[in-house]
């Protein structure tokens, strides 16, 4: 018996988020289902996060523990093979026997597309937000700094463990914009349920000019989710990276 | 009446390419259904290129007459509430009424994706072809500089109106690689029919070391189709781009 470290890229469209519920279509129990399928008798595979329905992944990060008497790249094909064609294993290893995917993490980045265009994009539609009128990118780029260090992000986002920590340190929140497409990449340690795309559903506020650096300040040190904007879709949400 | 030029954009997956067919989904079909809901009597629209069955577009030209009392904004914005998710009208603008988008290009440009990773990618399953093992970037590029100018291309293609025109002006072909992704980027006043598939599917077994560069050269000069390589997946394939 050895325990494995799994790299996993799925498109989040048709999954109710990665983990497991009884009755419906998640990463964590198609994964599950497909380790059963090569001999897997474990009960729960270990996942780095918990994506939300309709959330992309191209870097979630997986462990468990097989008997497995072939290579590792044996096993990521036939693990591929019984996957469905929207979650695939990138890549696998064996990992230390006491890896713990969630707890050793030491940082989430996380990658949200704006397509700013009139118009849709059919080809981009299941992977970007479809907003206009123009982004300003100055105005995103300046309210998007005082995201960075230690703060209590209360405003935009509850404790995912019910809790009531809600301060993160986030050490990267960086806008690029390439033509239509604006892409904001964001990392911290940890983050709050739904914390990126509330940061998103408020950064595109100030973008279009509906809502000054000021306002947004006062958002931020309101610590009072209730005053929040409505927050930016699913899809146009991607995990990234899990960073050890 | 005025004549309108407008940019298409479409994810090929679900259509049966380009253009009409009386039992089979198309583009053309649909944006003149969508044309026909909002007060077009034509019977045809016009197209720059008709794509094959599966095949991207986020830059295809139509043009049409239309009785039209508002803005072209307003008719973008019909146009696209009447057109399904998976094609859309990037922009549009009023034109000459002698323009025909197909006669007047003077070059079209595709662009083919690839996957160059041991596993299959659901993010990017629609729009790349998986390919394993590592492609060689300098032998593809080696290649491809055979492809610029004026050459009979009979070896990767027939003449798509059945005439026996087989001789082509290639006016780029490069390849640029970035991480696992390596794009393939061709323009040519036009092109055979399948060219750019039979293309890639020669290229990619000279990547792979499975053709040398002499091969590849043999067979452009064979002008012999029945010599050529199983042509590639038409799902990595996207028209750019008709320049005029």
């Amino acid at each position: 018996m050895a325990r494995y470290k799994a790299v996993l890229e799925y498109d989040g469209t048709d999954f109710f988020g990665f983990q497991r519920q009884a009755e419906e279509r998640t990463v964590q129990g198609e994964v599950e289902a497909a380790l059963s399928r090569i001999g897997w008798a474990g009960t729960t595979i270990l996942g780095a996060g918990r994506t939300d329905t309709g959330v992309h992944a191209a870097g979630q990060v997986i462990a468990f523990d097989l008997e497995w008497g072939h290579e590792p790249d044996d096993l990521l094909r036939a693990l591929n093979a019984n996957l469905p064609v929207d979650a695939a294993v990138k890549n696998l290893a064996p990992c230390s026997p006491d890896f713990h995917p969630r707890y050793q993490a030491r940082g989430r980045h996380y990658r949200y597309t704006i397509y700013n265009w009139p118009a849709r994009s059919p080809l981009a539609a299941r992977y970007a937000w479809q907003v206009w009128p123009a982004l300003n990118l100055n105005t995103l780029r300046e309210a998007s700094v005082l995201l960075l260090g230690r703060h209590d992000f209360a405003a935009f986002g509850s404790d995912p463990d019910q809790g009531v920590n809600t301060v993160r340190t986030v050490s990267r929140a960086e806008w690029r914009q390439g033509g239509e497409w604006f892409y904001f990449d964001i990392q911290a340690e940890a983050f709050l349920y739904r914390m990126v795309r509330s940061l998103v559903g408020a950064l595109k506020k100030v973008g279009l000019g509906e809502w000054t650096f000021g306002e947004f300040a006062a958002l931020l040190h309101s610590r009072d989710r209730a005053k929040g904007p409505p927050i930016a879709p699913a899809h146009g949400l991607c995990l990234v990276e899990i960073i050890y």
